[in-house]
């Protein structure tokens, strides 16, 4: 019987939308990682009786509650008083609790204010959970038949707590044999892998596998595991191999190495360079490979040439191409790939150009036209894609574009 | 009395951590913008019985509820049938939502599966609700006291609903003459703000007047807001005047213009141009200017000099230079925004060199050290920071601190 796991977000800023709540989606993934389902989320306000009413509620109906927020110094900072109201008991100091917050302080230098020793105080009988990086303890409390976890809000805060304190604590309550792999995809969208994976009875058939997708456009994730007593790992090796043979063209990495890790693992290991040369995408792709530490082994220079003239002096490329083609052309692209790697002396360049929008288009060069060119030894090649939500999607979505035909040329995995 | 909404999210994939809930964000914001709280949010599984359980929870504490998700065309889209058991009434065909479902497919050109045709089920007595941009219609339920409206959870669908039904009928329920301002602030963290303002007596006497802080690092945003009956616009008028007063200095736009557009603006103004000399933010700084659409009409060019080699050909920085001084130095910094100037033959010259981390920091030039050079019309400077968190965040920080020292240079502002 699977545990009952709810998540309870505790403020004021959740509710008016000042805050993404993102704890809370890293709080699922890590769970259902793990092979444990959250089946309930509620937040609410900093506000004492919506607190008491939602942990009654959750007491009545989840074996594991995790509440985050509202153990801060300030006077919103409530939740643990209303803790206790809820559960019956005295809201009391206590000396474990209150080593962590002054040990907080000795060891950044910082004074403790009057507000922070208020901090130390915890429903009677709660359990303090340890906190390294921030003044707040977090609570496990025993009430009735549920556990609830009493984490502060700040993320770096909160992630150590539930793996070093709730996790263990889940897999102690509810064993699990758990294996996991995440294939990071990208070519097709999320209905048709779902379609083609579907289909695979062989994969249907696997008892207790779990299967699930996270889109991060272009980019589709499948997740799979299995936490199958004694056989989690078998199951998740067969449905891999499965799903290997049926999209593993278009898997292009496991777990979390996003395209420009890949690419600049790839170059590394080839002991070969990159330069590029962009004109619409206005520097998103070299951010991305920088964004890999280390890209200086391989990344040699980034272009953005904005206008004709940076093309011309900077690229070589000549004034009369982009008279005859215009700046937005397969030959312009060509001749900005070749340029950049001529002029930079690296293995590969790239050239883009295209229309960001939302001005520029013409009839036959519609909104989010782009030209992608691919300098490589020994050649030179070029693909034409159409892509439009907004200028934002656009960069993203040409990015990725060139990134993976560079893999896929470097790997000679041919056309794409 | 204010009205009590609340919001209800539906999906596996918001529980599963496999998406994060930002429509709920957003709806948040919406609302709070206007006036108007929320006190409560649940996010639930595709699960009947827990959907029919939130839902009349929902209808004994709340007035209005904004349901969103599972409107879809998928076997998992199940709201509907739900809701209509929850409810105790049929589910049942409605022809006005099948006109806009078909309208949509007629519009698109696409073939309608009978999947679709499942979405113009509603809970009989239901009110349809527009769809413009997708398949699924919304629905209008008014169940006992309590006003529920069905949205699909695809945001842009979502969206207009919230704007052209939901919002009317809160306006409609709870009349309010409400005013909204919104600062965008750079210079000090949100404790800071928060304390000056605290201490501004005339302000925390502003009748009704509410005041909140959006963190988007390193910005703080501060919104404030009056639904005064008669008095809201000249309660929030009063309060900006004390806010300029007293943080003036600290504010640079007001609503929905980031800093590459107010910066972008002003040299459009004045008929200016700018280019970049990157170096450790790897072209983050050139993306965020070409964010802005026309941005082509003031940024030239942007080099991402990854390289020393790149430095000296593109820039003229001396080898000489380099090696006296290192890289990351103010003597580069000035030298590569010296050199982009007069290259591009813009106004402005922005050079930018540092440690971006994890790997090169010495015990003179620590991990985040960065030095930011600009290069104006008649001269040319340069200020040293100290950034650090990890690759994504130096960068961020790296490009606001940029954007703000422009900014202030081409308004004359004096010492930053």
């Amino acid at each position: 019987m699977a545990l009952k796991i709810e998540v309870i977000t505790i403020g004021d800023e959740i509710l008016s939308g000042n805050i993404v709540d993102t704890n809370f989606a890293w709080i699922g993934d890590q769970l259902w990682s793990r092979g444990y389902d959250l089946f309930w989320h509620t937040t609410v306000a900093d506000d004492s009786e919506r607190i008491r009413e939602a942990l009654l509620f959750a007491a009545q109906r989840s074996q594991v509650v995790l509440v985050t927020g509202g153990l801060g110094p300030t006077t919103d900072d409530i939740t643990l008083r209303s803790a206790a109201e809820a559960f019956g008991v005295a809201y009391e100091h206590s000396e474990t609790a209150f080593h962590i917050v002054k040990r907080f302080f000795e060891k950044t230098g910082r004074e403790m204010s009057p507000n922070n020793r208020l901090q130390a105080f915890l429903p009677q009988g709660g359990e303090v959970m340890e906190n390294d990086v921030g003044t707040a303890p977090g609570c496990h409390f025993h009430f009735q038949k549920t556990d609830f976890f009493f984490m502060p809000g700040v993320p770096q805060e909160m992630k150590p707590q539930v793996q070093n304190t709730v996790i263990p604590f889940l897999q102690k309550q509810s064993p699990s044999q758990f294996c996991y792999r995440f294939f990071r995809c990208y070519g097709l969208p999320e209905a048709q892998f779902d379609q083609k994976l579907r289909q695979v009875e062989a994969l249907q058939k696997i008892p207790g596998l779990r299967l699930a997708y996270r889109v991060s456009f272009p980019e589709i994730f499948i997740k799979i595991s299995s936490n199958e007593p004694g056989q989690a790992e078998a199951r998740v090796v067969q449905a891999a191999q499965i799903i290997q043979e049926q999209i593993g063209a278009y898997i292009y990495a496991e777990g979390d190495n996003p395209i420009e890790k890949v690419v600049g693992q790839l170059l590394r290991e080839r002991k070969q360079t990159l330069a590029l040369a962009e004109s619409c995408t206005g520097g998103f792709v070299s951010d991305k490979i920088t964004d890999v530490s280390g890209s200086s082994e391989y990344f040699e220079r980034g272009i953005v040439t904005y206008s004709n003239r940076s093309k011309i002096e900077l690229l070589g490329v000549s004034e009369e191409l982009i008279a005859k083609h215009g700046a937005v052309s397969a030959e312009v692209a060509l001749a900005m790939a070749a340029g950049i790697q001529k002029v930079s002396g690296t293995d590969y360049g790239i050239g883009i150009t295209g229309i960001a929008g939302p001005t520029g288009a013409t009839a036959d060069k519609p909104l989010g036209t782009v030209h992608i060119a691919l300098a490589y030894p020994g050649g030179v090649k070029e693909r034409k894609f159409q892509f439009f939500r907004d200028r934002h999607w656009f960069k993203v979505f040409t990015t990725h574009a060139a990134l993976h035909i560079l893999r896929r040329k470097i790997l000679g995995l041919g056309k794409d």
